[in-house]
Order: C-alpha cells, then sequence, then structure tokens
C-alpha cells in the first residue's frame, strides 16, 4: 500500500466536485507501481449512469494493457465501492482494493449486498477500507453541504 | 411487454457468440416503443470487464437520450443480470427489466445480492423473468458446449 496513490485519488475525488459530480477518485496500479488510470465520477458530464471512477478506471486499466483482467493490480478508490463496482472489481480480477471511507447508504462490500462474500462472486480481492478515511469523508460531507445550501 | 424486443435481444446475443463473447444481449426501449440501444457482451473485443451487454446498453441510451436517468425506458436483456449489471440498472432508473433465463452462478437479482432487495439499492425496476426462456438458456449451453468440445 503506498499512501501516495490514495493521495492522488483524493485529488482527483476533490476534481469531481469541482465539476459538480458526487466527489469519488480513483487510481488504478500495476504491481510494478506504474498507475496504469487515473479518474474520478463522470456521471452527469458523460450521461452515463455507469460512470463511476471505479469502472472509468476499469475500463480505463483495461484499455492499456489490452486485457479485461487486471492481474495483479490494485485499485484506491476514495469511498466503499458501491455494488455495481464491486462487481466490476471482481470481474476485473483486481488483486487488491484499498479505500477510504464506507458508505453505509450505499456500499456494496461491507454492507448491503456485501458482494465480495456472496456465492456468486467468483474472485474476491484483498480489501482494505479506512485508508486517509478523514479526509476522504470530509470531501464527501463538503460536497453534500454546499448542494443542500 | 413485446417480444419482438427480446426477440432481438436474442438475436444480438447469437451475434455476441459468433464473435466469442458470452452469448447475452440486450435492448432498451423508450416507452413509445423506440429503441434506444442494442447491444452484446463485448468484453473480450473492448478489453474491458465492465462491457456486459447491459452496461453498454445502458451507455447508449444514456447518450441516445442525454441523460444518465432512463426513466420511463424497459431493458430487455436475454440472461438474469449479474450484481454490476443490476447496480448500474438501479442507478440508471429503468422501469422495468424483462429478462430469458436465470444465472444461478452469476445473477444478481434471483440468487446471491439479490441487490434489487438490499436496502442499499434505491430504485427499484419491475422486474419479470422467464421472458423466451427456452431459446435464452440453449444459446447459452450451445456455447459453452462447443467452448468445451
Amino acid at each position: 500500500m503506498s499512501q501516495s496513490f490514495m493521495e492522488r485519488a483524493l485529488e482527483l475525488a476533490k476534481e469531481a466536485a469541482i465539476a459538480g459530480e458526487v466527489p469519488v477518485g480513483a487510481v488504478i496500479v500495476s504491481s510494478e507501481g506504474e498507475i496504469l488510470a487515473e479518474t474520478r465520477n463522470r456521471i452527469v458530464e458523460l450521461k452515463d449512469a455507469t460512470a463511476h471512477a471505479e469502472v472509468l478506471a476499469i475500463r480505463g486499466a483495461g484499455a492499456r494493457l489490452s486485457s479485461e483482467r487486471l492481474i495483479d493490480c490494485d485499485l484506491y478508490v476514495t469511498l466503499e465501492p458501491c455494488t455495481m463496482c464491486a462487481g466490476a472489481i471482481s470481474f476485473a480480477r483486481l488483486r487488491r482494493v484499498y479505500y477510504g471511507c464506507s458508505d453505509p447508504k450505499g456500499g456494496g462490500v461491507e454492507q448491503g449486498a456485501c458482494f465480495f462474500d456472496q456465492p456468486t462472486c467468483h474472485h474476491k480481492p484483498e480489501i482494505y477500507g479506512g485508508i486517509c478515511e478523514t479526509e476522504a469523508a470530509q470531501i464527501l460531507r463538503d460536497f453534500f453541504k454546499e448542494k443542500r445550501e
């Protein structure tokens, strides 16, 4: 685990907020420590309900490696992945997932579907939560507070 | 429900099989009965683990309508959506999902995560399974049989 990758993901989350998107950022890193994709939510911009940071990162890294399987690659993401993204992570065969804060309302890893613990999940990455949790949560809180004002 | 849309999805599934992809086809239709997207699995072709027929259909229909929310639109898909696609369907606010055969190993609607029944699911479409089930299942059986031979 390298904190610098999560710091990059946090920067991307802040860019998302500025663009009016729910602030989530993601980075996919090869086993050699090379960044393969750096993404953020682009749902509103792309008019695409599936354009979560994680899905865009998986797509980007797949294009970069010319493979739909991201063997030995790790994902850093500022928020607990939702159920859709947990499914995408499993299909992409990511090795490890490092995430920032939990998402009690929409998470798919620790809550609700708990997808990686289901018998219909055929690849479970190693999961590490709470990485830079305070800052990750603050970015989201600031965004929603501003929206309500 | 119009069976002709599922028949079109079945044709797309057959095209997927010819291209060497797991044969799943999908069609998204507006409330006026206009086809907004016609897609099939393109995972191998696009080197994209998320390129399931449903995700591509949601992306295509969003681009067509210039909205990430596919209000009052219906999805026809030949196989029970997986957990990733169930999440995508919910985010896209699709009105109804008509699907062909069940997927005991990887489905996310009736099995495993049963995503639409989770408290973390914030939009549940109407769901109708078993549409053209026999043909939908046969296309998949033929594909995997040929792969094993």
